[in-house]
């Protein structure tokens, strides 16, 4: 095929990049198997009809949830015709890149049988879950209650004589609501429902309710059932969040889950031995969330990246010059206004990136010490994943949709790809915790640190310990930043102080307005915001130090200088950029001065300079392939407007000649005041 | 029916407002007279039962642009059935609150026939076009080119044998692409393409150009013609954004519009008179836009405002009293980070509207001029409805998102009503000028002002005359803020001032970076961050001045003083916030000092305190009806819970009791490794 001027644009970006790609795929994805496996799957995916990007879009409701669940069943298949594991079963599911009525079975019914089950409970129940003999959902909002999970108003109460639970909906607003796979597919649900006992209510407990006959899917008597219908932006179109409403509906006394609380036959209630570790399955969760983050914008960054450089748009020099044709129009990445809002990004998505390992070893040691009965850790790395859960998923989220801005008029087109990524991402910044209220939990567990500074300033934990220096408020205040010329701003040691010093004076502050009242208790729904500023400027922080310590550990990895390197300007250009926002944070407390923010911006410039020729490579190393960024204006080959025809081509409603309404109403509106006399 | 507590609670905050709703209403829509017609008008659209809310969603895309063509046709035989006028007809179609098939034949089509076409060519078209006898469309962006309309590539070549232009797109980016009205229903459009006479090249103009023949509907031979297919975020779904390329289609030379430039029978090009006067139109164009930017953000806040007045979550005090009853949980707009995201976008909405005053204003008196041939106002009205278009079209797309995240978790169901209102919005921010590209022009006309100001320092214009004081640089950068204690704050004088300061640095600045090189051309692509940063300092300053001239304006109409109070705070709040949003710009300069930082944050906080018992009035003032809000959760009544629960039941996946592709999907999955043994 002929090479058309975009595809030589991106052919000729590509040859520009500085350092060999696979050595960072390798570092993004962890070894050459692990890459070759991704391929293979990536492949089975692509290349199944079912899985079609072509029959996606365009669909009715009902024509929407029915192919998420021929999808459902289509990976079923795969798993049994190709022997896959559950591993390589879920990387499949991401591959398909719908959020599926099978989904939260899958990632969320069984895992919580076998974490919160008993050992008798997890052999009955894990089985006939994972042959997907019976089919859950985990059921925890109601339509009255999404954050405070405490004020639930679903009951279980045990009736003595049928040794049974009596699951209820108490009020209109207990009903279940947002529930995947509750809407048309689930056979059981795995209800939190208060657990009431002789009028004495133990509070929210998990209970496994079947929901549906399995002789004909119809629902149990007592259970008012359906499907929430669609969601905003056309996301999460092919799942099926439901509802739900009980009336009296009578389950047996085992299907409590009772691997830490119990009710016994006789209808004792015993106590869990430990209340807090359900943290951990949480933090896992947070943890994916992070790694997630990043890739997520990746996806988005890829298709920006590529499109902006084939597009060319008006004759105007630019200093970077075209190395192409300098006859034709200007590549718009080459614009400063487009490198200034794609290029701070790119670094973001390997500082989230960074993040995530760092995430991911907090979880794996902590694991190890909670086996040891050690709970020591798992106050700092919860707080520290609620924060990057926080921090990343927003920055993902409004990255996606800058990335849509990135692309001018076509990238309102579905076919931009972006739409899709964007409209099932957002949701992420209100579900595992809403992004604005896990900032409090976060900054809280600061405030406790800041305490301990004073008393026991040894046992501030490892991401906590800049707290120890604002306890000497003058010295605190007294504290500069030591950059004097521009290249100074390339010292870790500069960069980290300055995100030190900063969530340093918000906490020092904030735990001068936490004034008890006379009762004791503090108003922290008055401090609201005041706690949101800390949480991000504290995950900041560590994301800062995580893209640091990620350089070191590329170096330790033995990757090739050039990709070191430019690992290296990402994570300083992360760095700047984020000082950079909060300019008037350090100018305010005299930390910084003004020359020093002039010299900030020069480096942030020169920063991005230096990466101008490898963005595209930097995106390419996530090795998504075209199937899975379904995208016609980011393919590969940057053969953008002709994919983006083709696309539209495709399209139902461009297969008749005269569209379906021309009779019925095209006509008459032509003819309602007589036919034109041309 | 019984009062629920949400119900109870809006009307509890409607009770508390201080200043008369109706009031405020007239200012917003100019009279009793006007308001009383459009209730008539939105209960016309409302009780039509092809304008229901209830099928608009879910539909395919087939479905969905047959849905638009049956709304077409019923607006116009309300016309017809009511005598409506244009006027009427057009707030109708307003009402319907979708793009439309028909939506730009009216606002562009007939327009410009009118504005370009000779007195002939308006005599004979414009009847036609408008009783729809002929459906046209209006034609400038293709598949290649968007913004930089100098490089358009479909060409009208004058064939002298024929007496005909031969229409043809040149090359593959030639293909016309997003013309709304192109897809499926247009008879003819109004082609932009380069002029070409013996071999000439004119550059582009505009052409009508028949496409679908009126006997049958069908496409002239030389017309590929057909619909581009779904947008982004479920946006623009009723509408046929269309394609076309041109295979040497030939039309009549009288079909070239006539108005300014022409083509004698004989191949003669006669130049247009003037440039410039194209301009006007334009400038009207942005005008709506910025007042469109207001009521489209207010219909979110109306949302969001009523829905986070009932949504009650956790029982946590607040400082805020609630009078209903204050052993439920709290109000979730009693929390200061709801208030600190929701009321200042509520002052943001009042000083846009003030600011599309100002527009209307100078555009009539910008139009009496032109008539007298003095154009010495346009630049000026040019710059500021361009660089007002970009700041508040962004202010809106993201404010109104921002009114989702406030909703939490229902926010991202379809029917909380902003997914539709947004994935509409959105794409005002790249058509009729990209908000990016925008504020470049915006930014030279201030940088000629700045030059004026040393020579004919008289002569600058009236909304650039702080440029003036930027010229005695020692005296500029000597400037400091006013304020000595909280209050000060209050004093528009002292607002304005602020506003004033930085938009002036910022354009004495970019004087600075503007050196011409030795050729004594400006590379200007490299200072678009720099141009983008004037340009909203600079509109912040109109629109800070216009909310400030609307509170006067309210005094001498006569508004009750309680409505002015309220105005008045609105202004302070939004002059205050945006001030805040830029305090690092303010210290780098010693502006402002660190006190007069935090008296500044006080006096926020004040403000948003003292506008608490009046933002449910403050967006009733609206007086959006529910049809058209559309919202399940933001309903005059308050009773949101029930709506959504009675939106979600008529949704036709639930009018069945087992889900179409139970046997086909689900039992296979069931039993795929045999039944389950319970």
């Amino acid at each position: 095929m002929a090479q058309t001027q975009p595809m030589k644009d991106l052919a000729a970006a590509r040859a520009k990049t500085s350092f060999p790609v696979h050595d960072l795929t390798r570092y993004i994805h962890g070894s050459d198997e692990k890459i070759a496996r991704r391929r293979e799957l990536a492949a089975l995916v692509a290349n199944d009809p079912v899985f079609s990007n072509d029959k996606r879009t365009g669909l009715s409701r009902v024509q929407d949830v029915k192919q998420g669940l021929a999808m459902s069943l289509r990976l079923y298949q795969l798993k049994e015709e190709h022997k896959l594991s559950q591993e390589d079963f879920l990387t499949c599911m991401d591959f398909v890149d719908e959020l599926l009525p099978i989904g939260l079975h899958e990632t969320a019914f069984i895992p919580v049988i076998y974490a919160q089950g008993s050992e008798e409970q997890a052999k009955y129940w894990g089985p006939l879950a994972e042959k997907h003999q019976i089919i859950g959902c985990y059921a925890q909002t109601e339509i009255g209650h999404g954050s405070n999970l405490s004020e639930l108003e679903t009951t279980a109460t045990l009736d003595r004589d049928s040794d049974q639970w009596i699951i209820h909906s108490t009020t209109f607003t207990a009903s279940k609501f947002w529930i995947g796979g509750l809407g048309v597919i689930c056979t059981h649900a795995l209800i939190q429902a208060r657990l009431i006992i002789d009028g004495k209510d133990y509070g929210a407990h998990g209970f496994i309710v079947p929901i549906r006959s399995l002789k004909d899917h119809r629902p149990f008597p007592g259970v008012k059932v359906g499907d929430i219908g669609p969601k905003a932006y056309g996301g999460f179109s092919k799942i099926d969040n439901g509802f739900v409403r009980f009336d009296k509906h009578p389950i047996p006394r085992e299907n409590m889950l009772m691997r830490f609380a119990k009710v016994t036959k006789d209808g004792q209630y015993v106590k869990p031995p430990h209340s807090k570790l359900a943290y951990g399955s949480m933090v896992l969760l947070r943890s994916h969330m992070v790694r997630g983050a990043a890739t997520t914008l990746a996806r988005a960054a890829t298709i920006a990246t590529r499109y902006t450089t084939v597009r060319r748009q008006f004759k105007v020099p630019t200093s970077r010059k075209d190395v192409v044709n300098p006859s034709l129009e200007t590549q718009v990445i080459n614009y400063p206004m487009v490198q200034a809002r794609l290029f701070p990004m790119i670094a973001q998505i390997y500082a989230i990136l960074a993040a995530g390992n760092t995430m991911r070893e907090m979880y794996n040691s902590m694991l190890s010490e909670l086996m040891n009965g050690d709970i020591s850790s798992l106050a700092e790395v919860h707080a520290i994943s609620s924060g990057l859960k926080s921090t990343c998923s927003t920055i993902a989220a409004t990255g996606v949709e800058d990335c849509r801005k990135l692309m001018g008029g076509h990238g309102y087109s579905y076919f931009s790809g972006i739409s899709h990524i964007w409209s099932t991402y957002v949701p992420s910044n209100t579900y595992e915790g809403d992004n604005f209220l896990l900032t409090q939990q976060s900054a809280r567990y600061l405030l406790k640190q800041i305490s301990l500074a004073t008393t026991e300033p040894e046992k501030v934990t490892p991401y906590s310990r800049y707290v120890i220096k604002t306890i000497d408020q003058d010295a605190f205040q007294a504290e500069r930043c030591a950059v004097q010329e521009p290249v100074d701003w390339l010292r870790p040691e500069i960069q980290l102080a300055a995100f030190e010093h900063r969530a340093g004076r918000l906490v020092a502050d904030l735990a001068l307005a936490a004034i008890p009242m006379q009762d004791g208790s503090i108003v922290w729904s008055d401090l609201n915001l005041e706690c949101w500023r800390l949480c991000h400027a504290h995950s900041q922080y560590v994301l800062a130090r995580s893209a640091i310590e990620g350089v070191a550990s590329a170096r330790s990895q033995g990757l090739a200088k050039e990709t070191i390197l430019v690992l290296k300007r990402l994570s300083d250009l992360f760095a700047l950029h984020t000082i950079q926002a909060s300019l008037g944070d350090y100018l305010e407390d005299f930390y910084l001065s003004p020359p020093q923010c002039q010299s900030l911006r020069l480096q942030i410039k020169k920063l991005q300079e230096s990466l101008a020729d490898d963005v595209v490579g930097l995106m390419d190393a996530f090795d998504f392939d075209d199937h899975f960024l379904n995208s016609a204006l980011g393919s590969f080959d940057g053969n953008a407007y002709q994919h983006l025809w083709d696309s539209v081509q495709k399209e139902e409603i461009n297969q008749t000649e005269v569209v379906d309404g021309y009779k019925e109403y095209i006509a008459p509106i032509l003819n309602q005041h007589g036919p034109a006399k041309l």
